[in-house]
């Protein structure tokens, strides 16, 4: 029963110290979502109050199926910015079918989160690989900030690529706002300064660590509260600046979205993906802050926990929400113990919703902009693709593709690129496996490749090396390398295979030594394995192949040269 | 030069020897496949003249740039049914259109060969595995008989899934015409005596066994002659036998098949299939019989010539050709030495749509389809399902995908089917590799699995094995295993990844490998690596992840141990 609810676990164990850390960290993490709900609803192209939204239903569910004690859910750069691409492609950015559209594909991809928990399905998550999210990462980061300059100039227009932001960035060029650039390039540089300096500066004053670095964390919210009061007072809306506007004040709305079955099938697909990209970057937090107390994350409980959070978002007018990096580590530098930190910091934005929306009436749309630009630049990690470069070049190119086709096309055609370029890789490099030809260490019983080493060899046999499992991809690519190094050897009379890297042999590869025994055997040659190992041997031994092999199997490939050739080389 | 247009090599060297044997065996081959091209053109949809035309300059194309020497191209069985699924698409069969798309079918196909040959993409086909391709052909085998029980039993309809072709004949059973029925019936009982018992018969009779082998070969062309004369003496055609009919004679015209740009792509898909099954069945044909005389076939010369073969098709009002498996065997037997041999097959062809035409107007379709029915049948290998099913569950899985979805929706969705689950098992399978803890085998330096073996371990220290290279697939569970070993384990200091399996590590591994360090650097652990090969070793060095690795690199398991327990077990 806890297995599926953890929370069954952690609350029984709940007293009066726990409640202290996790309420401090609750009001720290509140402080700090706040702004970043407004921001990131923003990005997604939904009014203001629905950031708020997903960031109190979903944090009670998270807290309950998670298995998480530090992770913070609710909305985030990458995952706004996915869903701004999803829902746009159906209804305008304002319309009631952009928010229900939110809604269900919170809704549809809770569902499939949870279905793929309880399948255990999360090692689907695997094939997204390091480079392809990295490259995902911060191509979405240049995009959103890209996407944001506009408000930061006071400009109208949007796109969801590169070029089409771009264009429209200078379609409109002329009609800079002095009072947005002012307003959010004045934030950029206040939380830019924030965040390399400030901490610094309270230490140099005398100001503990952790509380230095807790002010640092909410100078957002501190910038939220300096723009408005400076557009009160300056009335600046009244002068063009964009505001945020009237947010309905009150607890969300709950409910299913009401939404046809035909809409749900095109939605399926970025539901997925941005099920997907939120469980991976979410469980890679919260394994980082679980090994720091050594604790456990169970990754298909982790599918059930976000999928229950987005589920809960998609009922409550929310939009698709995750684990974000940022403030899981507030959460769990604040001191939170339990995922009743969650609990209270929903608490605390259902609070804010109730008490808070009309302040934010006349937040600048600049600031919000401003904050996001921030957050989203330390997303970018072009240092990562040095090293990539620097590594693997099948790798360099995975990522290459991800980042120009996410700039270029958008996110959803990034990812599916990025993913397929980095399988077809995975392919080709294991289906040209590395093989070497071997001989004999002269004095030691060790084998190692002629090409590289002085080994003694004999024209009448001939020890191949394959480095890699055995398996369809591959196997014919080794008859080949047989056939080849065979029509070149007119003396040979054994062919001895060394398996010591070979981890597996499936069906085809079966049929291909099968093939290579065949065809030597016409050929009046032998062949041989050496060195296979233990589980490999046991299914060789439920077929039909060393009845039929007209060599031997060898224990090692030494064993192979002594009992093959007539003068064997001395170990 | 001579590396693309292999005729250069063996032209060179050609002689009164050659031309004997291979004449011969041209004579022999053109026997054969006179009713083999009729009988293939009416299971492609196509009038009779289409499998001659099929079967004159593509021999001639093959000849030129193939590397086999004993390679008898031609139409054959399962592309002949994959034509006429993607023709039967657009056109209508007997339609002049239905003509054009097939031969554009060959042209796209052979075009797609050559560039796949050209840049070097043969290993495409490798991710058709065995099974896939044994199912495939088992199922088309049983689809093309299938579809064949109408012209023996005399019946109109049509279908290309098995329940259509079931729905067609039995709603048109009563209609079952008793002469059809007579000829199908005997032709095929003639025919299937002919390969279980003439051979031994005419042996027994005092015949060398080559000569009783050509003879037995040659029972379909007999049987074609014997039909004929019984459709002329008895008049067949008149009391409603369905005949051949009027053959056109001449030479095929050549000519550039008049298609359209998006005719052209939306055959792409079926011609991309029919060029790579096509290629994989000639190649494991080819280089069978090359390995018998310990010569070599070059996979990606193969597609050069087999494109152009295709190209040729299409040039001369063809459809798709392939190397076929029965031919070529036959060509080998009879003793063609070169590809001279196809140039004369090719001529022998020529003759006969010049001269014998007129007689083919009266052979009955009834005894095509027996021809075909016999042929096809034995493509079908209900022990290989066995066999796979004893093996492997995966590839007995992806083969039983691949015969349903041929049988039920049809040749293409069947690859398709196929080749996608094969991949998806194939990486689910290396996404969760065999790991193992071991311990230290008592008294020498071998390490085992501590579950299988009596080994000794030691509270402070975790060996782990893992038997698969790291990639991005299998990286996180990597370190998912690894918290959870180490959250069970309160006491340990050290925990060794034992690297003797892991032939390669890409770049997703490695940041695996850094957070894992980085992980149970958090928690107080030092991370080693032992027996990393040479390779892997090289790649590590080119990063700063041996920098910052809170352990050792060991050369063996052994010497961890050695180093890092304070009182070491002995060797």
């Amino acid at each position: 029963m806890s297995r599926h609810l953890p929370i069954l676990d952690w609350a029984r164990a709940y007293d009066r110290g726990t409640l202290t850390s996790d309420l401090l960290a609750a009001v720290i993490v509140t402080i700090m979502l706040i702004p970043q709900s407004l921001a990131y609803a923003m990005l997604a192209g939904l009014p203001p109050e629905v950031g708020l939204y997903a960031s109190i239903l979903p944090l009670l569910a998270y807290a309950a199926f998670g298995t998480s004690r530090s992770l913070a859910v609710g909305p985030v750069a990458v995952v706004s910015l996915m869903t701004a691409s999803a829902v746009g492609e159906f209804a305008a950015q304002g319309t009631a079918d952009y928010l229900v559209a939110a809604a269900a594909l919170a809704l549809i991809s809770g569902g499939m989160l949870v279905l793929m928990g309880l399948f255990r399905l999360g090692f689907l998550a695997n094939f997204l690989s390091h480079p392809v999210i990295s490259g995902f990462i911060t191509a979405s980061g240049l995009l959103i900030a890209a996407s944001q300059l506009r408000h930061v100039l006071g400009l109208p227009g949007g796109g969801n690529t590169l070029p089409q932001i771009l264009r429209s960035l200078t379609a409109h060029a002329s009609a800079v706002q002095p009072a947005a650039l002012a307003i959010g390039a004045g934030t950029i540089g206040f939380l830019y300064f924030a965040r390399t300096r400030l901490r610094g500066i309270l230490i140099g004053f005398g100001l503990p660590p952790r509380p230095a670095d807790m002010l640092t964390k909410a100078a957002p919210i501190l910038s939220v509260a300096v723009t408005i009061g400076l557009a009160i007072t300056l009335d600046l809306g009244a002068r063009g600046l964009a505001l945020v506007g009237q947010v309905p004040p009150g607890l969300p709305p709950i409910g299913l979205p009401a939404i046809t079955i035909e809409r749900v099938m095109t939605l399926a697909g970025p539901a997925f993906l941005i099920g997907i990209i939120g469980f991976v970057e979410s469980v890679s937090v919260a394994q980082t802050l679980a090994a720091r107390r050594r604790q456990r994350i169970h990754p298909d409980q982790e599918l059930i926990g976000l999928g229950a959070a987005n589920i809960a978002a998609g009922l409550s007018a929310g939009y698709p929400v995750t684990g974000g990096f940022a403030r899981s580590v507030v959460n769990y530098d604040a001191g939170a113990e339990t995922p009743a930190a969650g609990i209270f910091t929903a608490i605390g934005i259902a609070l804010a919703t109730l008490f808070l929306t009309p302040l934010f009436a006349s937040l600048p749309q600049a600031t919000l902009a401003a904050i996001i630009i921030v957050a989203v630049l330390s997303l970018v990690d072009f240092r990562a693709i040095r090293r990539i470069h620097a590594y693997s070049r099948p790798d360099f190119a995975a990522m290459c593709a991800t980042i120009c086709v996410t700039l270029l096309w958008g996110v959803e055609p990034g990812v599916v690129a990025g993913v397929l370029l980095s399988l077809a890789l995975h392919l080709h490099r294991t289906s040209r496996p590395h093989m070497a030809v071997v001989g004999q260490v002269p004095g030691c019983e060790h084998f190692r490749n002629v090409e590289r080493h002085d080994v003694l060899t004999d024209p009448e046999i001939l020890s191949l090396r394959i480095d890699e499992s055995l398996y369809f991809a591959n196997s014919r690519h080794l008859e080949n390398r047989i056939s080849a190094l065979v029509a070149e050897r007119p003396a040979l009379k054994h062919v001895v295979l060394m398996c010591s890297a070979v981890n597996s042999i499936d069906a085809s590869a079966l049929e291909s030594l099968e093939e290579i025994n065949h065809r030597l055997k016409e050929a009046g040659i032998a062949f041989h394995l050496s060195e296979v190992k233990g589980p490999v041997m046991d299914r060789l031994r439920r077929t039909e192949f060393l009845d039929t092999l007209t060599g031997q199997v060898f224990l090692s490939q030494f064993d192979a040269f002594q009992t093959l050739k007539p003068t064997p080389f001395p170990a």
